[in-house]
């Protein structure tokens, strides 16, 4: 295209981009105007994409981070010729694919934006898909705003694309210097963002973003750059091309206030088509698995910790499926994740000590077709909450794997200890949560993650415990398993991970005493297993649920779901973490959490009316 | 101090961490170890600090970001006198407050670390307050590994200290060169790390970690840089001093192999005492509020959003009390936080959208005396989760508040939403978790959060809702209010927030059809009113639980916590969010997550066993 042909196509998408938003009554045009031109030179000439088949292996992707730009995007698939001026019309409003942020819904979305700082990091893990599996020249373009350049994730991820040379992704900053409530910290300072960029080892290109001819010789640059991740950085004005909101505070989130006149300044509405060039043809080559590691099986009795299980299991379910993929964020030794990466090194990504790069990574990766599994403790995958979050949103079938849950880890202390996120993940939308208490079982759990259609987790201990199943049984997602049962329990003792083995401890010294304790091993807590638990309360008084977690969000609360039904419910009660621990050993620090055998078997006791003095 | 005495107070040092580790059968003397030169310089030269008054208003702060080489800092106690070697040999073991990851259950720790990543955010806190608001020259200093640089909370930390001028502030990096698994991305090239931080603005240099003069005048050119933060990059040896582990891989946190012939290689036990040099004599001038704003007073039946009341009260508060100070992630608009910044600018904190930053500021802030509220979307807390984690064990009393909850904002779609956000929080150990669903009510609230001991966290809503309570009414934490109730209620309806008044609306619609419904607004989540559900429970067939948040860990599950004591427990339905919204209407939103008014009558009308079609 022309100069003229470009900057035409960049008023048709503010156009558009006004048109949507008037007929929303919401929404973003000013910012979908600053980056107009800059979309619309990427559209025309510089990104390779077969709208016709999304899938295309050899396509560019296009991750709009300041996802409330999505009037832009919408506008772009427009003059792509995908959707037409009705649809365009449909946006924001019920049942319309075109969301006020994208989401995958439309299939030229790979990941849902939205929550600013995620486009990048997200990007790294589709270039890293680029680079070291497809083998494919693809190019990631992720367009942000310049006020999410202030999110730490953006510096985690511009940090691993330069260590990783990943001169396939290109980064476009939208610096139209107002946020969402005035100013930005930079402004228009294309150089201190610059400066940034170049110190982590980035290629930069500071450019007028209103001028298309500038704008194509910058990305003609980025993309001839090689060793390096680029960055394009554009002055920009906010609600370009409409004096009354050109560069103007007040006007962000907002339709225009007079968008007819706005459409006539902006030369009225027009419907070119462009003509996006196709990738090169492209044959993905499916992985073939080099490194043969068997499936682990271990012995009962023998005490084996859960995270050598799952890292055993990892690594041969790594064996079996080429697509499957590991990520750490340099606990690898710890989660031994490192298993995975001694067997199938090609496929392993280190993020270093980076947990939202690591989780934004795998939805890059899977967004790409890989399976990831991304590890680091239970407690710090809450630094990547607000990405498990989007990665629900983007319907991405990433697995985690938390270690070093609860306090039995022993005399680390509270920093170190997951006590939360049963919790957190549980409130994942579509996300299944499991918790396995002996080495093959977790094995089995591992080789069914493999399977789970949306966010998956399972949360490992950190010390051995004995071996309860042998390595032949199954345990499917949503089960559970009765391990101790006869025909006069009086009280259910629901447990999971380390508490199984205290509940079975007390059920034996109970037993002893003549009280008979039905024990469940509760290893999936989301789905859970509503008939199991509703026969163990026909059955018995009361069910105790015992976790090594805080009470709120975890077991006892996924028992009490289970009879969240409107039938009649049977009595609860529920032991879990109400104290702050300190250092202590394993065995204290359950002692004292009062989730041992002890308190366990105390708690029966007080429950079927025979409290003794411990 | 001459320096062959700072050296020999770095052997010291090291010796003393090679005890405590062997001592306690674990921790991390070789992370130590490479930063004692570094703190021993700091101790003896630099700090102003007088260990009988940790809370001297003049004293500098010390933080351990690196909080795994705790041994490192005990042992700075002992040698500054206020621990003896008893105690140093307590470490990590049961009951010691000198536990894995420094806590602050020692008087002289102001905030907990472990988490890497926080410690720096957390300074530019406390430097804003020693800025800002004290107006007191104290310095603060945090420690940091080479490892933790790649968290981007450090980076969010980096732009912001510098953007906010901070020379009050000095960051040392120990640049050991292995992290916990093998060698970190940079290893000793300390230039990168210089550069990146140049690049942001701050002051570097750059020494050899293990020499003592060249530290001191490090620091000495720290503590006289002006106008922006100051970084000491030190080359360091993991394990220096002990040539088995010096710079070798494969001796992260453990104990020392050969200890006794370690500490003999380190120059065998000292005990030299540093006296460290107090503080100037300082007094702090409580700030007098200026600007005058009215509690605010809403009319029963005007259409008011919570967080326009939040915004009001928060303002309001701040008239009464100097120490309050408010804090936003630069959505303040949104949150409402803005009316606060108009009426106290000198004490709002605009941390642009950098949330971790954002948290981390106002556990800073709370160490120093000050009463922080902190604001953003719900939905963009779960950034910053780790942080509020990490609050809870600093036990620190830091007041959140998250606007946009729920599908009720309407159009903006899923990544907008804050649907996770109840549960999140009513995990955090020791959080009060309040979601008010009128104006007057919000206010009231938001005077008790000034009281509150630990995490308090208000929930508000983005529309405007029915003021339905008295300007004079109180709602104490841990009550909640009986909307409608009659003698032959059949099924309780417990909501909160925007629920309430569905719940209204179904009840009114019900009685018409002759069906009594008790109503509860449960406006403390966390704790909750178990009285009066239990009340409830008695007096009625069901309670159904009505929330615009995932049915996990929300008001449902809190609502099944009161009945986890043993008890009989009621019959219990929940209606909550359990699909992926999309973009609609905040009416048609409620409608399809099956939480409006209308689902509430269909379900009630289901448990009476009077379904009607609808």
């Amino acid at each position: 295209m022309r100069n003229e042909e470009l900057a035409e196509l960049g008023q048709q998408l503010r156009v558009d981009a006004v048109r949507a938003a008037e007929a929303a009554g919401s929404g973003h045009p000013t910012s979908s105007m600053s980056a107009a031109d800059l979309a619309a030179v990427l559209l025309a000439h510089h990104l390779r994409y077969d709208f016709d088949q999304p899938d295309h292996p050899g396509n560019d992707r296009l991750i709009l981070s300041k996802g409330h730009a999505s009037p832009l995007l919408y506008a772009l698939y427009r003059a792509a010729g995908v959707i037409d001026e009705a649809e365009l019309l449909t946006f924001r409003h019920d049942g319309s694919p075109l969301e006020g942020h994208p989401t995958p819904r439309l299939p030229w979305v790979d990941v849902a934006t939205g929550s600013l700082g995620q486009g990048l990091p997200v990007g790294v893990g589709m270039a890293l898909a680029g680079r070291r599996l497809d083998r494919v020249p693809y190019r990631i373009w992720v367009v942000c705003g310049d006020s999410e350049m202030a999110e730490g994730s953006v510096w985690e991820a511009v940090e691993h694309a330069a260590y990783e040379k990943l001169d396939n992704l290109t980064l476009i900053v939208d610096v139209n210097r107002l946020g969402q409530r005035g100013p930005t910290r930079e402004g228009w300072d294309l150089d201190a963002y610059a400066q940034r960029l170049r110190a982590f080892g980035w290629h930069t290109t500071e450019v007028d973003g209103h001028d298309v001819a500038a704008i194509d010789a910058a990305y003609r640059l980025a993309a001839a750059t090689s060793h390096k991740p680029s960055a394009v950085l554009a002055r920009t004005h906010k609600g370009r091309g409409v004096a009354e909101v050109d560069d103007q505070e007040g006007f962000h989130g907002k339709p225009l206030p007079h968008p007819a006149r706005a459409i006539e300044e902006l030369g009225g509405v027009r419907s070119a088509h462009v003509p996006v060039a196709p990738p090169p043809d492209t044959v993905l080559t499916p992985i073939t698995p080099a490194g043969r590691v068997a499936t682990p099986h271990y012995r009962v009795g023998d005490e084996v910790a859960t995270r050598d299980a799952f890292g055993a299991a990892l690594a041969a379910l790594g064996s079996v499926r080429g697509d499957v993929v590991a990520l750490d964020g340099e606990v690898g030794d710890s989660t031994r994740a490192a298993a995975f990466a001694r067997a199938h090194p090609e496929r392993y990504f280190e993020f270093y000590i980076a947990e939202q790069q690591l989780v934004a990574a795998a939805v890059g990766l899977r967004a790409r077709g890989y399976l990831p599994f991304a590890t680091t403790f239970a407690a710090f995958l809450t630094r990547a909450h607000d990405f498990i979050r989007m990665a629900a949103v983007s319907d991405a079938g990433i697995q985690l794997c938390g270690s070093h849950a609860g306090v039995s880890i022993g005399a680390d202390g509270p920093s170190q200890m997951g006590l939360e996120d049963l919790a957190m993940l549980r409130a994942v939308h579509g996300s299944t949560v499991l918790y396995p208490c002996d080495a093959n079982q977790t094995a089995r759990l591992v080789q069914h993650m493999a399977h789970l259609p949306g966010v998956g987790y399972l949360r490992t201990t950190r010390g051995a415990t004995p071996v309860l199943y042998g390595p032949d049984e199954d345990f499917p997602v949503g089960g559970s398993r009765v391990l101790r049962s006869g025909d006069r329990d009086r009280v259910t003792v629901v447990a999971a991970g380390i508490t199984v083995h205290e509940a079975l401890k007390a059920a034996d010294t109970l037993a002893g005493a003549g009280i008979g304790v039905r024990v469940i091993d509760l290893y999936s807590v989301k789905p859970v297993d509503a008939e199991t638990l509703q026969a163990a309360a026909d059955a018995t008084d009361c069910l105790l649920t015992v976790e090594d977690h805080r009470p709120e969000g975890g077991i006892g609360d996924a028992v009490a779901e289970a009879f969240a039904d409107g039938r009649p419910q049977p009595r609860l009660v529920r032991l879990a973490v109400r104290t702050m621990p300190g250092s202590a050993t394993p065995e204290q620090q359950l002692s004292h959490a009062g989730i041992d055998a002890g308190a366990i078997t105390a708690a029966v006791r007080l429950l079927v009316g025979e409290a003794v003095v411990r």
